[in-house]
């Protein structure tokens, strides 16, 4: 990784501090997310109703955010006429608020699925197992979306390209829950119901870890110039090197 | 709708020239996506995997269009430093791209459940009659986009009104055939894996509906200036007087 054509020298202090307030922004909103999503599990998992609510009231607030980074990153590009090096930041910027915003529209997705599943009695050893790969599933989103978020803070290309690489591990487990689901539902039917809402749920952090995974290859872009979007596991390892 | 501030005014013919080009290769990568979709739907509805296999290999052109198109953008702004009408066109193609891409890619995941499905066999009343469903919902989707283009290639914000309002047409239907499909599958568990397949198909050409709309919205910001993503539907009425 020896290409760095990300680098800032501003005449404008100004500028400066308009760039600055706006990733700011987008980590506020990136923490905002991160939140939501934790909260999304845990009403998964406890059937928890009332923290499932709470998901649905942050993601208007991510909704507005999203907007008003995307106005200020338009006002910056109409104002400013930034040089090249600033003007892929922004352009990654909207990119990324569209990410989250997505991943907080899955995690409400998953909230919406707590509140149907806190009205349903859902216990076999089945569920449970498959509960507990969604728990690990969940853990695995959030650090993943916490580290792209942190790459991006820190411009690191290297730790971003981990967390497009550790989505693998995400998918693995998630096939196997997936099976392991299937069995179950075909074996007692009666848990049909609650079996395919954990498997909405499932889906949901599985494109979450996809979102987080789509971050990080935009920071990859930012700093490397390189667009790595559909480049093989093998070609990304390479590029630690 | 009486707003309209984008209008073209440009003082340099070459700048118009390389407008227009990437709306047209953006309109060509509508239409390389539209007939994927088309594909696809033919590919599951039919378990037909050479079909299937088109699916997949169009998806790789796809990938590549929105590439080039993205770069063609960050061009433009590096070097034209456009106003901003201008601008928010130029914004509002590289998040078209992210669209449709991502339409691309639930093509493909239809593709390889068709592949899947090719291999099985699936036959019950309850299996076509959700088949049925499927096709009539992936007809709806590729009008959907298809008119979504069209509302972009015009400016026409009052078409891509439309198009976001029959959205939710699209999700009764597949609100409907998932409660059809639950029954079945609790009816007769054997043909649980068919089922999930058709579900998973479902599900993709449901979010292409929603990745079409999310068209529609952008085409809308680009010709009224309004961010109507998160407006309801009755709101988004009220505009079309």
């Amino acid at each position: 990784m020896v290409e760095r054509p990300y680098s800032r020298q501003h005449i404008s202090a100004q500028f400066n501090a308009e760039i600055d307030a706006v990733k700011s922004d987008l980590l506020e909103m990136g923490g905002k997310v991160e939140n939501q999503i934790e909260l999304a599990a845990e009403a998964i998992t406890q059937r928890d109703s009332s923290i499932a609510e709470r998901v649905l009231l942050i993601d208007r607030e991510i909704n507005q955010l999203e907007i008003a980074i995307d106005e200020q990153c338009i006002r910056i590009l109409a104002r400013r006429q930034p040089a090249a090096s600033d003007l892929r930041l922004i352009i990654a910027i909207t990119r990324l608020t569209r990410d989250l915003e997505r991943i907080g529209d899955e995690a409400s997705r998953v909230a919406k699925l707590a509140i149907q599943s806190a009205e349903s009695d859902a216990s076999s050893t089945a569920y449970t197992s498959v509960e507990i790969k969604l728990e690990n599933i969940a853990h695995h989103v959030i650090d993943m979306l916490n580290r792209a978020l942190d790459a991006f803070a820190r411009l690191n290309a290297a730790d971003a390209i981990l967390v497009v690489l550790s989505d693998t591990d995400i998918d693995k487990t998630y096939r196997a829950s997936m099976k392991e689901l299937q069995a179950a539902m075909a074996e007692t039917p009666v848990t049909l119901p609650s079996m395919l809402q954990l498997m909405w749920a499932l889906r949901s952090f599985e494109r979450i870890g996809d979102h987080a995974s789509n971050i990080a290859e935009q920071v990859i872009y930012l700093v490397t110039g390189e667009d790595v979007r559909h480049l093989s596991a093998d070609t990304l390892r390479l590029m630690l090197d």
